[in-house]
């Protein structure tokens, strides 16, 4: 299932987001518009935005509204990914240098700042006061939630619960918000908005523990980033919490964390991941999110997007970068 | 004049928005208590809090919504305050070491995007979109302010409307949305929104003139920060523009950025300025803004709070820190 397809119903109007994107860079100061070009013209899925408008598809489909706020989603998630390259001093991202190992921390933490006003204004400007609150309630679910993955960086005492709440906050959270908004400014009912809502929270359950996984087995060329960043953060993700269940004698993360071990330790810490059956059991745990987020939607018309959001449940778990 | 007395008139008011700032503090995750308190706690002199309450006691005091107008409005400041320090690597702000001296960049930049968001939702839990909009323009505004100045470092061919426009954007935006959104919610016509938005905007000049003059000739004990930061930083102000236009033969400033000079450099062009008319041609400058700002009162009623706002005028012009 090709993401092309899955867009299908879409295709026209995610095509004029992306026409957005490339305006926003085009129209900002000129000496922004290399970096915006940059950031924003790098062939991401535009899975958010796609969110926004398959949930804005089921009732009303108010594409004056649905495609500035699939917009301001996607300028916001790329603000976090800045700033993200910037506190983790990542230097590749989708296989390409990142912004502030190009242009350097601080032009990296105010383009950032520049790209998370610029979503908080285009929401404004839709003049929807439900949907402006919604986008500010998730700008702070997802920036406390990326601070406490930051304080707890090398805590190795977290479990499965830790784990769950801290990524509904810092990835589920802006799928929830994106299929939310859609359902809203598509007029739909108030179940329908619930429905939706339900459907993007886990979505970006499965899709962020997919991520966690192919940051143990992934292959580096596909993800356009080296495997094994996680641990190497000190961040502690299911795989690694898995396996402290099984060692709960000679813990090997314990035992990473307590010495910020590097590359040797870490892949010390992967091989014994993935020379067990830890990944299926992730894959098995994504795909029940995945399942409950097919029975969302049961409530909601057969259509075209209702089968494409099937479809993308589907596809985030096969995906391999 | 000392600032206590200016706040007379919303004496109680302020100290519930430093309640609310302190609530803040206490009522986030645990783990972000002590940096939110550091920073929220510092002892600024809270002017653009002031300056939403000032505004909004001419017409209808709503309380209920200028509270937590003014409480986002400091907190958005404090956010830029965090990550500009961060930008800048500063380690010393008002006296103290700045956060990211204390717990690094990475929480810097995620503490201030915290404050960030934290401060849009306030703004959007009062209910008015057109706050809302004027919040985010602002923010915009500020953002693309501060990356101008970031990409504009050292470099010295920037005359006195460049200088202008960028601490119009980068400081005068917030103290005029401050007071404009200080009349907006309560209700003040037009003509009045307009005259007290013109007064934050010119005492945002003033006040941001006066900022960069201290950089030259300020007391680093009353300040809090070493004297000389902006030059050092490659950041072109008013006193050095001045200076330019004074030397255009052997411009002291291109030798210094062209070769990106450190303490004893920075210290030459310093002693040039104090040895010359510019201080006081500046402080001119300064209350040139400052006397555009009285007039612009001219048409509001007769009151305490226009007395404060025309002492606040004054004070900001003879502040030493």
């Amino acid at each position: 299932m090709s993401i092309a397809s899955i867009y299908e119903p879409i295709q026209q109007t995610i095509a004029q987001v992306e026409e957005r994107l490339e305006e926003f860079s085009r129209n900002g100061l000129p000496w922004m518009a290399e970096p915006l070009e940059y950031v924003l013209g790098g062939g991401g899925k535009r899975i958010r935005a796609a969110l926004v408008l398959l949930a804005g598809k089921f009732y009303r489909y108010n594409t004056e509204q649905l495609i500035p706020m699939a917009t301001a989603i996607e300028l916001f998630h790329n603000a976090t990914l800045v700033h993200d390259d910037a506190v983790d001093k990542y230097s590749v991202r989708r296989g390409k240098p990142t912004v502030s190992s190009l242009w350097g921390g601080s032009i990296a933490v105010l383009l950032g700042d520049y790209l998370f006003s610029s979503s908080a204004d285009l929401v404004s400007s839709i003049g929807n006061l439900r949907v402006v609150r919604l986008f500010s309630q998730t700008l702070m679910k997802i920036s406390s939630g990326q601070l406490r993955e930051t304080f707890g960086a090398y805590n190795w005492r977290q479990n499965r619960q830790d784990y769950y709440e801290q990524i509904a906050s810092k990835t589920a959270s802006l799928f929830s918000a994106a299929a939310e908004a859609g359902a809203i400014l598509s007029e739909a009912p108030e179940e329908a908005v619930e429905a939706l809502k339900t459907y993007g929270h886990n979505l970006g359950m499965a899709f962020q523990i997919v991520d966690d996984i192919l940051d143990f087995i992934g292959d580096e060329d596909e993800m356009g980033k080296p495997v094994g960043s996680d641990l190497l953060q000190g961040t502690l993700t299911l795989p690694a919490i898995l396996l402290m269940e099984n060692h709960s004698q000679s813990n090997p993360v314990k035992e990473l964390f307590e010495k910020k071990g590097g590359q040797t330790e870490v892949q010390r810490v992967i091989e014994m991941v993935r020379n067990s059956p830890i990944v299926p059991e992730c894959y098995r745990i994504a795909a029940g999110f995945s399942t409950q987020d097919s029975h969302a939607l049961d409530g909601l018309p057969e259509n075209a997007c209702r089968r494409s959001l099937l479809d993308l449940a589907d596809y985030v778990i096969a995906r391999r970068r």
